[in-house]
């Protein structure tokens, strides 16, 4: 049987650059699917391309239009291909409207000289000493993750009473247990509550307008890695009438950085 | 008598989608023109495309080709404007070919709650009691930038004695002055030198692959901020077979964050 995950981002050719997709319930957001999912489609058309070349670098996706539950069609198309690098350029559309417009950049990675520079947090108990997180009453994407909070350290409720910052983290995998690769990772780097919901401690609309992924790790690293949970950090720098920034780490469990993603979120007020 | 930096990113417009730009002396990178300046010219294309709507949000550039000093041409498409937000996708050509590709969110802003979340730091000596860094030796786009290193922080000579990390802070402004706009906004958003220059005090040859900026300051904070210093704070996360990236901030001297910056640079070894 496929994985929830897999049937999410399952795409058909239908051109030599087209591809029809479509969302599916388990990664349904409150409004039309879960984002990540849609990026994840996103970066499956470049990755299952035949004339894709290397494995990503880096991924922004623009989220240009609500997208609603139902049939999508992606464009990829691979702008230029270069002795060690490939440049992509997307279009997703649902019903002859652009939703979503997204490039990436792919390489052919040799071993080089390689260092960590930030660390991961020295003081996060391991994933296999915490419990999983209720769900109960959100989203069903949600439910496609097993994310697990230090206790001190769960989403408090929305009383409205502000915090100081909206720093969090936690493990998390899919759920049912699923390998890591480029598309789940590139998922991952969207499975954070939006920030100004921590800051304030109450709801508002948000909505994603872009979405950068940096994939640090290569396809070796992430095989190391396997099913396992990951670390996942995420912070806020800066709230300015109606737009706010996220940055997020995935880490693997052995400390090393798998991937960096930024975003520029909408709020209403 | 037009700034250099508005002779850098001036284009002519060819047809409705289509402007003409050229490299110049005072943006010259070591090979082809300054990443900011060219990233600059693609917004550019934008803010003074007819259609525009709003101010910039976001903004990401791929390099997808060496450019060498001489015309270009780039082409700007509005592919879907929303009530509030506008969505744009470019393309840099050189001689037919694709030397970078780009994707923007403009915004109508409305005043929201806002509030800071990240500071800059605090013990930052002010620019006017700090000296021009000198750029001998340097490439010429350096020239063009005022940058101001606390005393113990000035970048030291390549003596090949690895750091522990490739952490920098700067006051930085255009030279000659000139009011701050979202155009030399985006090109500040790339003025630092490759953080693994830093890092091992050695050179090795280097390309930014994908670049991405978030505007945080709409233009009122901007005029505010007019042709005073900006401080630029800089950092990697990790370096790994062939790519490293680096964040970044640019904060008002009222401490004020303008903009953040994002990227995935190639290392050759």
């Amino acid at each position: 049987m496929q994985h929830p995950f897999d049937t999410a981002i399952a795409l058909t050719p239908i051109t030599e650059h087209v591809f029809n997709g479509a969302t599916t319930g388990p990664y349904a957001n409150m409004i039309g699917p879960f984002g990540g999912a849609t990026s994840a489609a996103i970066l499956n058309a470049a990755l299952q391309h035949p004339q894709a070349q290397g494995s990503p670098i880096s991924l922004t996706v623009n989220f240009a239009g609500p997208l609603a539950d139902g049939e999508f069609e992606i464009k990829a198309i691979p702008i230029r291909t270069n002795r060690s690098t490939q440049h992509w350029s997307f279009e997703l559309q649902q019903d002859g409207q652009i939703a979503a417009t997204a490039t990436a950049v792919f390489a052919l990675r040799r071993e080089t000289w390689s260092a960590p520079e930030a660390m991961p947090p020295s003081d996060m108990p391991p994933a296999q000493s915490l419990t999983r997180a209720p769900t109960a009453g959100m989203p069903a994407w949600t439910q496609s993750y097993d994310m697990r909070f230090a206790p001190s350290e769960l989403p408090s409720p929305f009383d409205g009473q502000m915090q100081a910052h909206a720093n969090s983290r936690f493990w998390v995998r899919d759920e049912p247990t699923r390998p890591l690769d480029f598309a789940s990772l590139a998922s991952l780097c969207d499975c954070f509550f939006p920030r100004i919901f921590l800051r304030r401690r109450s709801f508002t609309p948000i909505g994603t307008v872009s979405l950068t992924c940096f994939f640090h790790a290569d396809a070796a690293l992430l095989a190391e890695q396997s099913d396992r949970h990951v670390l996942a950090c995420a912070r806020a720098l800066n709230y300015r009438n109606g737009y706010f920034d996220q940055s997020a780490e995935i880490w693997s469990d052995s400390g090393q950085l798998l991937a960096s993603s930024h975003q520029m979120v909408y709020y209403r007020e």
